[in-house]
């Protein structure tokens, strides 16, 4: 069983929107064992839906469409299935009471246009819709399209997601009988070619229905490893095989070999071993402690966070003194060693970590460019600090990415080495 | 001139990668009146990327295609070109000074798998790579296909980026003979219906040639206003009518009609008044900070921000009473307007923001339930405090970036009506 995903939206093809709904839905697909075949955006003009839909539904038996369900004028989805597939529409009862139960909820009358959304094509299997107000539908195409799937829902990402969660995932992995396993092994602090040099032997001798993909990141690089095969087990068993043969041959650049954030490592290896950690950012203007937040249960470990950007905010807040910042400049080892200081003793965290740095567009040097980054850690144990000093080449938003992502990385290294 | 474009990879079907890159080239090439069809995402199998691209090159003038030009082996997409216009390559020498130069400073021999990235299609305009070492193409693919013109660039986002900009924009920019102009609407704490009843009567009257299109987000809803035609002062006439129009019905719902973000818009307002602004953060841990400090220039009037997660955090470094956080709890207006006051305090800015609240997915209770958030803002003007209450539905991420947009929205309203 392959599968398409069709994407409707102007917004799509003038670049307003980056499409995160085809990963997310291809990605469902994959844990299910449905490859997709291909991910096609088009616009919204009825005769170009129904050329797209009709090809897509030749090549594949589930075309899954998003986009183009809402209620407003250019959400014309519902109307190029109607024309495809020569069907007529029918109220949904159970659509109907979802939507009378949201809008009462929300005290507003139910309007001919509200009404409209609980309107589905004839002979379909309705999809409620958890989120919000559109139905959504799987058809069967009929002898037209060898009984083909064509699956509709709206384009809102929280409204999709819970469609594709609740019914349509459920609907489809009972008639699918492959099996996909992918397993990703995330690195930090290696390029894609010195990886492709070091494990080159293992990628000439992949096991038969295992793939190996290479996925660089702001950061770094990682692996996707994929088995397609007909058992749980096989798949699991030749994924390992390749998984265990990389980490012995790149082991120390490896932070993880499942579907982990690098924050959510830290955090983990933070819980085993009972400790804390504070932050002082300055380039990095907060995004530090946010990425460690993101992590659920992060308060366990996660005490405080300065962002103490001007250089008075690092006097004050965190005790540098004034004479370091004067001599050295704000952005130095010197100054990130005292920030890392003051954090550790007003926090009283196990691991303080700072950073200061020029993000850019200006504010740069010859000596001290766009891109330099200062971090340190200091460690309450040890009663030591460590600094470091890195380039980054980017624009002001990537740097900051790159800084926070060095920033953990250094935090990651310390723990796993202590 | 219509163009497509084709993103190569397995890792975009098997949901492992959110395609950034298309979103890029076609936002890109509607800058220079360049209407993307359709976009469409394939494996690197030679075979169906010989099928994608001969389609595609029949429907389009211009098909641009990222991905598989890399040094590793799922890299086909050349070769892929090669089968489908039967053509042979040759030693860019261009190309291949440009890997010389990047390897010497690195410090790296060039190996035989470095010198095939200076390999390119016969009869190709070559597209430096000022990042990186693959080379890109710019063909023009005979009378088989229209003489349409077939643009090979990698996946690298930030390689190709840098491609699109200092050649491929430049080189089709000539070739182009109608122009876009796009002027997005940006909303805050308004929904799609509502803002659609509101301005029903202006999309019945859209001048020809104009579009309206809803781009709903995490925490709102942007309209953006598409006109097409032949000279540059029409399409500005034209979209600046409709904007206007749309900012009598709505205008207290819209901060921006340009492509500007929230905390740009606060920055510029800021600036504007000579002042200054510093953040407590709870449950949005450190997200506001970060997002104030995207902005570049934004050290003129961010102070600091302090990411107090803890209650003692909140106690020892803004001095919230704990009498106040056990009486309330740490999730209360009361406790969000004391770290207001301490954060104006410590920080000695004009306003403070606070935030303290329930991300999820644990910790919530009937009464607090994951989703709630507390708002306070003291302004040192006024000697006031103002605070608020709201309740979001999503998980942890969406919570925090929607706390965070809704504590940024309070900010902005706070400027525009002092």
């Amino acid at each position: 069983m392959r599968a398409e995903i069709v994407s409707i939206g102007d917004e799509l093809l003038k670049g307003q929107r980056v499409n995160t709904n085809a990963a997310f839905i291809a990605g469902s697909l994959a844990g299910i064992g449905v490859p997709v075949g291909r991910i096609v955006s088009c616009s919204d003009l009825e005769h170009e839906m129904v050329s797209v839909l009709s090809e897509s539904l030749e090549r594949a038996d589930i075309v899954l469409v998003t986009g183009g369900l809402g209620p407003t004028r250019d959400d014309r989805t519902r109307k190029a299935a109607q024309e495809l597939l020569n069907r007529g529409l029918e109220l949904s009862e159970d659509a109907y009471e979802n939507l009378a139960n949201r809008m009462k909820f929300r005290g507003v009358e139910i309007s001919a246009s509200l009404r409209d959304q609980a309107m589905v094509i004839e002979g379909s299997h309705v999809i409620a819709n958890t989120k919000g107000t559109a139905a959504g539908m799987i058809i069967r195409c009929g002898e037209q399209f060898d009984n083909h799937y064509l699956v509709l829902m709206p384009g809102v990402p929280s409204e999709m997601q819970a469609m594709m969660e609740l019914t349509v995932l459920p609907y489809f992995e009972s008639l699918s009988a492959t099996v996909i396993r992918h397993t990703p092994v995330k690195t930090l602090g290696i390029g894609e070619s010195t990886l492709a040099e070091m494990i080159v032997g293992i990628e000439d001798r992949l096991p038969e229905g295992t793939t190996l993909a290479y996925l660089p990141h702001a950061a770094g690089v990682n692996l996707m490893i994929s088995t397609i095969g007909r058992g749980q087990e096989e798949v699991n068993r030749d994924n390992s095989t390749v998984v265990d043969a990389i980490l012995e041959k790149a082991g120390k650049y490896i932070f993880a070999t499942s579907d982990v954030t690098l924050e959510e490592t830290i955090g983990t290896m933070l819980s085993a071993k009972g400790m804390t950690v504070a932050v002082a950012e300055s380039c990095t203007g907060g995004l530090v402690a946010s990425r460690l937040t993101d992590v659920a249960g992060s308060s366990m470990y996660f005490l405080q966070g300065f962002v103490t950007y001007s250089n008075l905010a690092k006097q004050k807040t965190l005790g540098v003194q004034r004479e370091l910042i004067e001599s050295f400049g704000a952005v130095s080892e010197e100054v990130a060693r005292a920030m890392a200081t003051g954090c550790l003793e007003k926090s009283g965290a196990d691991f303080a970590l700072a950073t200061t740095g020029i993000a850019g567009p200006s504010g740069g040097t010859s000596e001290k460019p766009v891109g330099m980054v200062c971090l340190a850690i200091a460690k309450k144990s040890m009663g030591s600090v460590l600094s470091k000093t890195l380039f980054m080449q980017g624009d002001r938003e990537r740097n900051k990415l790159r800084f926070s992502e060095a920033a953990l990385r250094e935090l990651w290294e310390c723990l796993r080495d202590q």
